[in-house]
């Protein structure tokens, strides 16, 4: 299946992808889109022209949205229908084949370089998990939280904390260090104090974005309904400002240690395009078996994603590699986050995100936070310009990338998500 | 200044109040509306007939909507002018008035028993505080957190949490019972089990409803921007499931506990209606300075107004009274909220909801929640039918109201919020 469309051997975005996202260019609309190698396609210019006649139940209504949030709530039959087609127009010798259409081509077809990306949906609530068994004890026992490591309800459900929508930005939308309350040093005599936070972070997390349907006030999912309940995923950089969060978090947990902005990148990678990726979950050995409700009945319910991120210390060029993880290094899958969010009975609505939680891996490479890296501030790392970091300093920038790798035919097949990407902007006066 | 609209001399809704709400008749479209005595008066019609012509920089429009966002997230000065126009449509003797003319009143005016009322805003986002130093010394105390009742950061910041917004339901929504996993008794040696809850609470609490343009990423709201930037104010239950919230919050704070459902009065009464109620916050004694981010200028920050809560126990007709409490015992104003809120550069956006958590005051028949009333279920109460309750039943009614009295020229000058209101259903099986 390969596309008429050129794409590099090692591109994110080969045609077993078809992710999607918004874009614009210029200062114009933004428009719903798909990316193709180095090749943003508009897709409100393909519906307008036809090329999705014939596509069941397709409305060209839910492209003209700016944001992709009426796609999402469609059946996963639909999405599915959708997205199969866009790889037949864009595959040479199929029966909707697009190839050597100039006219239409020529108005839907952008330079990936040369295009502004948006936030690919409206969300309406966000909340972040914390299913990484590694990044949780090592966490519980950095920050110093009362107990042992490992919370009281760590092995019997995923923890996890309803975060700040209005926060979440896409990727290269730079963020301000926050100021808010910072506790005394533990030998110091004086109370808090008021300023920017001096330890700040990043969490390299992964978000999965409602779709379908979702459910009802007092109704419930499963988490057989993850496909048809999850559009799909994207990377998430949950940015914490350690000693703020430290301090105000018990026992009502996080606030404005993590509430001044939340990066997610542009391409939401449908679970379609990640079913050759599928993978276990880590045994669970020694504890209690898991509540009927969270039982997965796929043994493969998670997906086998390699992670990478770098920081580019202010002033260098070259970025300092920081990390190696995978996704299958989460305990939980994102179809128990969805069954234990909603047997509550609430509401889950298409655009609503759901954030892994750090993911932090078993090995030394795999510490997905500085707080992790460092040991809390306590051993810093040197950046490739020879700098020294224990937090973030202003004008640092963050990489995270994410790809599932593997070949079709000898042929590139790897299903990425592109850059998720911020730089640290001095606090406000 | 008596309206020409007929008003029960005990009426939440003199014409000092002019609050707004949404509603609809006989599953007709939702209008945004305001409310005298027990009439509706419907202001998409109003607008669409010329009433509000020069009214300077209105718009048709905001009414046009079925929430009242468009409408709350205009500038106070233009609220206000909306606002005062409205009593001045309803007083005789004024140069807009609109007493005797029928054919416009006829379309307009709508008895409040016989329309449905609405969600008034679609909630962004919803944060709670916990702004009640009785209530936080309760809870601390009684669901057994680790360390002492009160929170580290209890004395320097209003400490709160973010909520869910999609469970953000209106008065007289029915709430199921909540299934989640419960921690086994102190006694047993077995581990937590799934059901339902067998600790269900309310909370009293009021929101203040987000107005005006908020904040972009990175900027901030201090505490002089309150009636720039709050639209008003409305009764909010928190319920709570108290064996879930417990096993579930360490260290992340509330989630399936509180998830489950929020719910709202209809009618958003602002803050100008309430400016008659002005008063003080309790003193802070023996306590360090606050920060200056969160100090107020004005010496009267918060309101005086009497809440009262009831328990209609199921099988019983006459509610059991169980808590008389004021506002005015919360130890933050929403202006600190708003100002703490925004510190870190976190954006505030019309509709966006701040609940006060729960308004516990310093007599016995003040405790807000039964988790303090009954001593976390240890000190049973009496219904008026003779029941016993230490939480709450199926088919229980839990009604909230809310007034600040006074008289203008020996008329009644009550602003009042109606009932929020809301009735236990069964787990689902």
């Amino acid at each position: 299946m390969p596309s008429f469309i050129p794409i590099d051997s090692d591109s994110d975005f080969s045609i077993h992808n078809i992710p999607f996202g918004v874009f614009s260019q210029q200062g114009g609309e933004k428009r719903c889109a798909t990316r193709i190698g180095d090749t943003v396609v508009d897709l409100r210019q393909l519906a307008r022209k036809g090329a999705f006649d014939g596509v069941e139940g397709f409305s060209a209504s839910w492209f003209e949205q700016t944001t992709l949030n009426d796609f999402a709530s469609q059946p996963l039959s639909t999405r599915r229908a959708v997205r199969l087609h866009i790889q037949d127009l864009f595959t040479p010798d199929t029966n909707v084949s697009l190839e050597g259409k100039k006219d239409l081509l020529n108005t839907a077809l952008f330079d990936a370089n040369t295009v502004d990306l948006h936030l690919p949906v409206r969300v309406g609530d966000y909340t972040d998990f914390c299913a990484s068994e590694y990044h949780t004890t090592n966490a519980g026992r950095l920050m110093k939280v009362p107990g042992p490591p490992l919370p009281p309800a760590w092995n019997y459900l995923p923890i996890g904390y309803h975060g700040r929508a209005s926060s979440v930005v896409v990727s290269g939308t730079p963020i301000t260090r926050p100021r808010g309350m910072r506790p005394p040093a533990p030998s110091s005599n004086s109370g808090p104090s008021f300023g920017p936070t001096a330890s700040l972070d990043m969490e390299y997390e992964m978000a999965a974005i409602v779709g379908g349907k979702g459910n009802a006030l007092g109704e419930t999912l499963g988490t057989g309904d993850v496909m048809e309940n999850i559009f799909g995923l994207a990377i998430m950089n949950d940015w914490s400002a350690r000693e703020i969060q430290g301090f105000e978090m018990t026992p009502l947990g996080p606030f404005n240690g993590k509430n001044f902005g939340t990066t997610v990148s542009p391409w939401i990678v449908t679970l379609d395009a990640l079913l050759p990726f599928k993978t276990g979950l880590p045994p669970r050995e020694g504890i209690p078996e898991m509540a009927k409700y969270l039982q997965e009945d796929d043994d493969q319910p998670t997906f086998d994603i390699d992670l990478d991120m770098s920081i580019t210390a202010s002033g260098e060029e070259k970025p300092t590699h920081v990390m190696r993880s995978n996704l299958k290094h989460l305990a939980y899958s994102f179809g128990q986050m969805l069954a234990h969010h909603t047997v509550s009975g609430c509401p889950m609505q298409a655009g609503d995100m759901l954030g892994s939680g750090t993911i932090s891996g078993p090995e030394p490479n795999s510490l997905a936070c500085l707080l992790e890296i460092t040991e809390r501030g306590s051993k810093p790392f040197k950046t490739s310009g020879g700098q020294e970091r224990v937090w973030l300093q202003d004008g640092d920038r963050v990489d995270m990338t994410a790809v599932a790798k593997r070949t079709v035919d000898g042929e590139n097949a790897n299903v990425g998500f592109g850059n998720c990407s911020g730089v640290i902007k001095p606090a406000k006066a």
